[in-house]
């Protein structure tokens, strides 16, 4: 499985993802999951990738076989991100069909994010239907892969206004919380931070399995959240309840 | 659909349900998903139930029907907990077959949790299939239904020597990480609490969708969970980061 995150605020974007790739438990692979594309100061990409990893790796290299054959539609020549998650989608659905015949699905998955020269930046989420969704100033963020566990954090924390080192702390807990609760996702842990307008992108943060920082961020929230949980008020306290149900009860 | 947990420690036994039930989302119900069977004194049973409403209903209309009428095993029968699990698990099967014609599936999951007298008291998970398991010292709890974003707090607070309240109210926050993330499941939220060796019932508490409890358990653990994350080391910290990887990165 997978679990990558992508988040969307005013002052730019975040990117994160696992590397851990299984089929079976007992085929697990590390592979990274995020691609990056662009030409300094006019456009920037980066790609998420979930699902099946034949699909996945397929489409990343038509990706890039579109640019270095310079084909009429590729991240060189869209408009806008909605068109480059058009074309992800177009790519991505061309190579499920190819092997759709032996009956079998090789769904996948993708988020692609990015900012082209005098537009907004913009993430979206690619199905494996080709179609694709955007975040919203309410929800500011999309997720691909094992997404649940991490999905409560998220909920709470993030707003359009918050700062990107804020908002790649949450998508860090966001995977700690996952990776703690899920054996198919794991280090090493991607994560990469775009401001708005710089149109340039930096590497992104490699996290491995024996990090120091994920390590102190796994200890630290755990710590934190315990200690929150140990400040709620009391369960007695719900003695100021409602009332308790009757009608289900059987005696005999 | 539906969040159930249930949590078996030392000390006894918590289960909590959700009310809500849902055939697409413009046909939202309201039904309890928790049954009380028991002799005071003697055995003492907890069902709680997902999964195709149909055979939920018909599942529990069973296990009455064979406690009224007397039959060769029913609850009032079984001489362990996991031969109740057994027997929950043949009615359930018994009750999808009846249907399985029409190529649909009616696929149902029980917890069902208990003590006989002079035996321990157990929690158990009924699949769909009729097989079951148990909790252990390691995972103290038992899930069924929309289980993933309420698994990480339990996976983090509970140990076998948790007193009951606190196991309580650890359901409880579990189950509003769950509604706080997913529409399909919503109260009124069902609280019973089984302490160890008494053989004896209470009722469940019922916590309303206006429950003043609920609502200050909800904004408590809100507040609560902020502040955690606020007082994390800050990302910046970060700059130990291991190395930033190069590999993927296309530029062009």
């Amino acid at each position: 499985m997978t679990y990558c995150v992508a988040i969307a605020v005013d002052a730019g974007m975040v990117f994160c993802s696992d590397s851990r790739t299984n089929a079976g438990i007992d085929q697990v692979s590390t592979y990274g999951k995020m691609y990056r594309f662009g030409v300094d100061g006019q456009r920037q990409f980066v790609i998420l990738t979930a699902g099946n990893l034949a699909t996945t790796q397929a489409t990343i290299a038509q990706v890039k076989r579109d640019i270095k054959e310079r084909a009429n539609t590729s991240l060189l020549t869209v408009e806008t991100v909605s068109e480059a998650a058009d074309y992800l989608g177009d790519v991505s659905l061309a190579q499920q069909e190819k092997h759709a015949k032996t009956g079998n699905s090789f769904e996948a998955s993708f988020i692609i994010g990015g900012q082209i020269a005098n537009s907004k930046h913009r993430i979206m989420l690619v199905y494996p239907q080709g179609n694709h969704i955007t975040s919203s100033k309410d929800t500011p963020y999309l997720q691909i892969g094992e997404s649940k566990y991490g999905k409560p954090i998220l909920d709470r924390i993030l707003t359009p206004d918050l700062n990107l080192d804020t908002c790649a702390l949450c998508a860090l807990v966001s995977m700690d919380s996952t990776m703690r609760s899920n054996l198919s996702v794991g280090p090493p842990i991607e994560t990469l931070v775009y401001r708005t307008d710089t149109l340039v992108l930096n590497d992104p943060l490699r996290f491995s399995e024996d990090s120091e920082f994920l390590r102190e961020l796994k200890r630290s929230w755990d710590q934190r959240l315990k200690d929150a949980f140990r400040q709620m008020p009391p369960f007695a306290w719900a003695s100021s309840w409602d009332k308790s149900s009757d009608e289900r009860n059987e005696a005999y």
